[in-house]
């Protein structure tokens, strides 16, 4: 005997968490015990609730509660401008630079022949979708500045400029082999401001 | 906007809980987000169940699903030795060593006049009611070996001496496998003052 079933079970759910270690867990676990049953029917509905309203956006791919979401649907953003991000993170750190008033194009990946992805498994194939029904005049690539980021829009530049789009990379001003999520505002500011074309 | 309002709520929820910051919050919530539903499920249904099943034992109040819990209603167990802990994830602690075969009293807390946490803000009344039903010979007093901790093995000592039980304290000293260069001078002040012949 060590841990009750109940309290096991739930060890066992919050240590299969990133970044969340044994000890950790345990912590948690004990923590959640303590809480009244408000507040953790509350964490337990948040978690259900998250998953259940949130979806992709048919358009951008991003997480969204309505569909389109409320970046493509706004009417004030410039429809002509398309920055493509490669998580759902991507776009919350991109916003918050609050300098980008165009839409997004959130990949769910980036290539890596390593690991088995390739154009198939990220969406490449829905963006170009997009550029038939869509006036994009600019495509700016806001993937992470590390391997796989960079070839995955040397290869969409590639594939884009034959159609006469613009295709620009947000500059190096990002720190190389960092990660996009974790940039601060003003480096990501710079980096949007100083993108180049390709 | 900067999250949808599912996300920024699991994002507050994960937030309050001790250790997680905004940024790991972030992280865990768009994990969550990526989870497949039963996983995520599976997570919200642990901390409900183990607050719904989880309750106090009547007798030693730790943490159980059956009452009394499984130790207070082990045959096999000492029932004249208590060992007085502050918390429930003591007990767990004790129990992991294999060597304590009697049973166990959680106070939930411990004495502390600055946070305002008296006698009666903890289990004592409790122990006191236990002793009237229950042949002990010996109380372990096991709380933390921090200032709190040691006076309410005091407070507790003065008041169960009296009743003609054997009160212990458990031993300071090095840990073992520790360094004595590094060990601070009140702990091997302890350790010097409680040296035992060989």
């Amino acid at each position: 005997m060590q841990y009750i079933a109940p309290l096991a079970k739930l060890v066992e759910q919050l240590r299969a968490l990133p970044g969340i270690g044994a000890k950790t867990a345990v912590r948690l676990a004990y923590h959640v015990l303590e809480m009244d049953n408000d507040r953790a029917q509350a964490l337990a509905n948040a978690i259900v609730e998250a998953k259940a309203k949130i979806s992709y956006c048919e358009i951008c791919f991003n997480l969204t509660d309505s569909n389109p979401c409320r970046i493509c649907a706004a009417e004030a953003r410039d429809q002509s401008v398309i920055c493509v991000v490669e998580e759902p993170r991507d776009v919350a750190a991109m916003e918050r630079t609050r300098d980008f008033k165009g839409r997004y194009h959130v990949l769910h990946g980036s290539l890596s022949p390593l690991e088995g992805i390739g154009p198939e498994e990220i969406k490449i194939k829905e963006l170009l979708l997009r550029l038939n029904s869509e006036q994009v005049s600019e495509i700016i690539m806001a993937t992470n500045p590390d391997v796989e980021g960079e070839a995955t829009a040397m290869y969409l530049a590639k594939l884009l400029k034959p159609l006469g789009i613009k295709v620009t990379r947000i500059a190096h001003g990002l720190p190389v082999g960092g990660d996009l999520e974790y940039a601060d505002e003003v480096t990501l500011s710079k980096a949007l401001e100083n993108r180049r074309e390709m």
